[in-house]
């Protein structure tokens, strides 16, 4: 039984919205899906919502207590706004020198300042995969294919620069092929970082792992590292091996799909533990 | 006086080469240019020189012997080869092993050692700087404009950063805007990072800082982080605020150039001490 009796979710780019919603939908749960204007998926417009400016803090909680929502989820991608460009309504504004001092932190900062002031105005803030149970990456290897030593050699590599590189709230992925670290992930996301790898790696045939996890010490309830079957084509068009994800701690969106994009070309795609990838 | 009689300049990409050239003409000491084929740029074959492949060790060392070079530098960008597309002669064979498995390690550790077989042979290896003394960063602001205070948090954030990656033998070089991380660089390059960083920055106006350094305890006679006029002008292209590079650290080819490009668009060019940079 889920601790909540209505559930808001709030909807960013990409399918986990949606995917929250199913899960509801199949659990015959209450929910609403608050779409954030220019940014959620169209197809989040066929459950029962509204639309929402970024920054109207105070329209979105009187639609969420108007819905009799006691708890909300942060679903899906919101890049970073041009902050001059936003126009927040009333409490959108009192809220705004939070979030900009927030801001010169990193985006994770950000995301924290906002789960402080929803839980501030009484909402229970879950986390996309409390509401949405299976999509939590699993340990071990995904499909048919599993990473060699030397590919688990690079995971680790790439495991511990992202531990490293948390402090600065930059990003939560990087490339790593024969010990040679191809791509490290800041703003541009991890689209256009799997993009340019496909010019960087110097070996012949596939090499490199795309390894994702969590900021140490982040806000688990936002912000997941995520992939799709999207992520594992991408992965692919770079040459890469594989796709790596700490276990439990990241989110796999379709998995099937997933699954079988990768098996059809012969890709590892691995959720590994903590333990396995600190230096032995 | 020089620790050498001739010294062999290792041409690789970009202006160093020639700059390593001209200081040696101006002194009146004696030089050879081995430029790397495909590699070096033309006009350095207007000096005295030879053309040989990247793998081509045991050329490389019977030619420089040949002229009577006891002392080499390393000069330029090489980037990191399809290692099976190389050619090597005997001896760069005999060398591969060795290179092969320091690439699993990093760029620096190719570097580092290319510098060990190069000793081996009995060269005594010497920094570009010590070639061309003037083109060492120096402390302080380059041209008419200093960074202010928030830009002095962001190069300690990126400078911070950059000493963070170092044991991932990653890249040398980041953006950081009000803040927030724009790009890390990795095996793309500084060019390619700032290219990207033009899409990224959320704030309207100039804003962010290119931060330059060493990776902590790198080998500090090749691979110094270099920056010049053209370097300015991307920064410029990206809506930066400004270029910081670490004081006796870092390279500036021609100074006078970099300071008029920065000059005529408002930019600060910054030479920071470890000092400086230390978290307060």
């Amino acid at each position: 039984m889920p601790r909540w009796r209505k559930l808001g979710i709030i909807a960013g780019a990409g399918a986990l919205p949606r995917r929250a919603a199913d899960a509801c939908l199949k659990r015959g749960a209450p929910f609403f899906v608050l779409r954030i204007a220019g940014v959620a998926d169209e197809a989040t417009a066929d459950f029962p919502g509204a639309e929402c400016g970024l920054a109207e803090f105070g329209k979105a909680v009187r639609l969420l207590r108007a819905e009799g929502c006691d708890a909300v989820t942060l679903a899906g991608l919101v890049r970073r706004p041009n902050f001059a460009d936003l126009r927040p309504d009333w409490r959108g504004a009192a809220l705004l020198p939070k979030v900009l001092a927030a801001a010169a932190r990193g985006d994770g900062a950000i995301l924290e300042s906002l789960v402080d002031s929803l839980e501030a105005e009484g909402f229970i803030v879950v986390g996309a995969e409390e509401v949405a149970d299976d999509i939590l990456a699993t340990a071990g290897a995904f499909g048919a294919v599993a990473p060699d030593a030397a590919d688990f050699a690079d995971i680790r590599k790439a495991a511990a620069l992202i531990a490293a590189i948390g402090p600065f709230d930059a990003g939560q992925a990087a490339v790593v092929a024969g010990g040679h670290v191809l791509a490290v992930e800041a703003a541009e996301g991890t689209d256009a970082m799997l993009e340019r790898c496909a010019g960087l790696r110097a070996e012949a045939g596939r090499a490199g792992v795309l390894v994702k996890r969590p900021k140490p010490g982040q806000e688990l309830r936002v912000d997941l590292p995520t992939i799709g079957a999207d992520t594992v084509r991408r992965a692919i068009a770079a040459g890469l091996k594989g796709v790596a994800v700490e276990a439990g701690l990241s989110l796999v969106l379709d998995r099937d799909a997933v699954v079988a994009a990768a098996d059809a070309n012969g890709l590892f795609v691995y959720g590994f533990t903590n333990r396995e990838v600190q230096s032995p």
